[in-house]
């Protein structure tokens, strides 16, 4: 198929003349959107049902069903990881923090925030954390009370050893909170073998709604002791789980059609195949993407192994005829709206495989990525010879 | 024309095949949703612009264009109340709020949050604050700051002496913040002549936008001062603004559709003829509302001059056959959601004025009315005696 024809085709399935190859507010499919045109009353009845059924596949997603509940909350992924940490961690808490990124950084913001203290144990971006070092602070550090890691961070496109973190956290017999806001629904994560207290997402990543919502699934039995422990009313966890408990309804004005839309999302989402059918569908884009942009001459900041198939960092073409503000807004011209990097480490850009997005739109971008090369006269695409050490 | 006619003449207009006469989530016309059937990148320039043209609007509906800001959360109106409470008020800072209704009652509960001092001058819910003796408090309390202040409380639908109460205030050199939430856009506030530091509202309300972000105009002078007030990260209302001027992006996903819904209602707005004219059309339908509902014997709960013409609390009826439950349901079942009381002193119900709706729109829902209480066998709609008090 043509350009032309392959990006005409695609809008009529969006609604978009643009792809946003990013790690959200991504691309979603028209019927999501179209979900979003009538108003719902906040208290009618077939609204609560949305929400309740919401909060259940949320849960059910993760297999949390006989333990865990989701608590919504208005606003982006970072309210949520935020209500989660003032919720859970109690006035003599005290946080570790997995930090290879941006996301774990953020965290240790949010714990400041708080007042309550807080230790990183950092490293890299383009690494995992060290399991050793793990296990050895939480034998000698008595007082961590909670250790906070995240999922994918989509700083660097990194996959963190979840389910490693996990058992040692377990072992040493501390909580685990999970921002898994960039590979929920995506990537496989079950409460029965990544064992953890809470695991925070929004709408707007790999379930392919609209952003205005995120959430927090929680062990019940953690969050009953949770009153009290919050700094902040509009991002109390405990009290919003009890109100919504109590007659379904948030507690102040929900994002009605943002939720309109997620539970549209949610149908096509299970339609679709569940976490299965969308890990195999966006690992497919990333194939694509990696093999594509590797033929060219582009490095991934990455090993596959450490990859996730949501976003991928690649380092900054050496030649001089390469500009990223250029490259960008001529890609941008075309229909794809890639992402910039956000590390320290390198130059670097980021495109995203996530989103209303199959491995055809990928083979798309990628021509359009060859000729818009063409046009700037960059011949060279690897990196300085420094950049990928 | 007949009531079916009418209906399906509104459902082309607004998309929904019910009228929400509720104070928000409200009717929002059908173009306003149509806004939402595309996906925006946060960091696209044509996004950021949007996002700018918006910020802008709102100052210059208040006439702050010289010296106020606006700065936008995501989140329902009260996480716009919080974050301009937690910003604004230093550690050392003391808060008195002026409480007739749920709205005031929520700030108070936000400052316990907040950990910051807080005293209430409350009156009963039918009943505007005692200006004496807020002169008198402030003489009296040196220490405290900040006066907090709803317009129009939604509890009962009652428009608080907001320019007087601005007076005392400044006369006694605090600073004023004022909830204008469900007031913002429909009735006059201007900060020349009601002067204040902060204005919060959000988009769900009189500027008919869909729910989902919410925001405060404030005084630049003073939210400079501002920095390390906040106690979140995710409604630092400082570091947010900062970081907007800077790149004129949000610093956490912005929900993008709402603010696309909320850009075409602003743009409606000017075209229907900005605040006078919406204070017009709505003084419309709250006249006709409450003529309508008296013709038939229902009791408002405020006397007219204290009326805002936003929503309207009824007593409730007396008649053994009237049942407020099966009188919701079966005004629903016809397209029409109204809205429970929320009053400690009476039993009563509420009725909105707001939102895309016009007289017309309340004539037919006062037929509604009169044939859901001949079907009830409902004929005496005047409160119990007591209850008139």
């Amino acid at each position: 198929m043509s350009e032309e024809l392959h990006a005409a085709d695609r809008a009529a399935h969006t609604g978009n003349d643009e792809f946003l190859l990013t790690p959200g507010p991504l691309t979603t499919s028209l019927t999501v959107k179209q979900a979003m045109l009538r108003d719902w009353g906040s208290r009618d009845r077939q609204f609560i049902a949305l929400n309740a059924r919401i909060r259940e596949r949320l849960v059910a997603i993760v297999g949390g069903e006989r333990s865990f509940v989701c608590v919504p909350v208005q606003g982006s992924g970072t309210f949520a990881v935020e209500a989660t940490l003032g919720t859970l961690l109690p006035r003599d808490g005290r946080l570790l923090v997995l930090v290879n990124g941006a996301y774990g950084e953020r965290m240790m913001k949010i714990a400041k925030y708080l007042g309550r203290p807080a230790m990183a144990l950092s490293c890299a971006e383009d690494r995992t954390p060290d399991l050793d070092s793990l296990a050895a602070l939480l034998a000698e550090d008595r007082a961590i009370t909670h250790v906070a890691a995240v999922h994918c961070e989509t700083t660097s496109g990194i996959l963190n050893p979840i389910e490693k973190i996990a058992d040692i956290v377990v072992d040493h017999g501390r909580s685990l909170i999970i921002d898994a806001m960039s590979s929920f629904g995506a990537i496989p994560l079950h409460v029965q073998r990544v064992p953890c207290d809470a695991i925070v997402a929004s709408s707007n990543k790999c379930l392919e709604g609209v952003p205005g919502m995120a959430y927090a699934i929680l062990r019940q039995s953690v969050l009953e002791a949770c009153e009290g422990n919050a700094h902040s009313l509009s991002l109390d966890l405990y009290d919003q789980w009890r109100a919504m408990e109590g007659n379904g309804q948030w507690r102040f004005t929900p994002p009605t059609h943002v939720l309109a839309a997620f539970d549209q999302a949610l149908h096509e989402f299970e339609e679709e195949g569940d976490v299965e059918a969308r890990h195999a569908r966006y690992s497919a884009n990333c194939r694509v993407l990696v093999d594509g942009m590797r033929a060219m001459g582009f490095e991934t900041l990455l090993p596959d192994e450490l990859q996730a198939p949501i976003i991928v960092t690649f380092r900054m073409p050496a030649d001089p005829n390469f500009d990223f503000g250029a490259f960008y807004n001529r890609l941008a011209a075309r229909g794809y709206v890639i992402y910039p990097g956000k590390l320290t480490v390198a130059p670097t850009f980021r495109i995203g495989c996530i989103g209303q997005l199959v491995k055809e739109d990928l083979e798309a971008a990628l021509a359009v990525v060859r000729k818009v090369l063409d046009e700037m006269g960059v011949t060279q695409c690897a990196p300085a010879a420094d950049a990928a050490e």
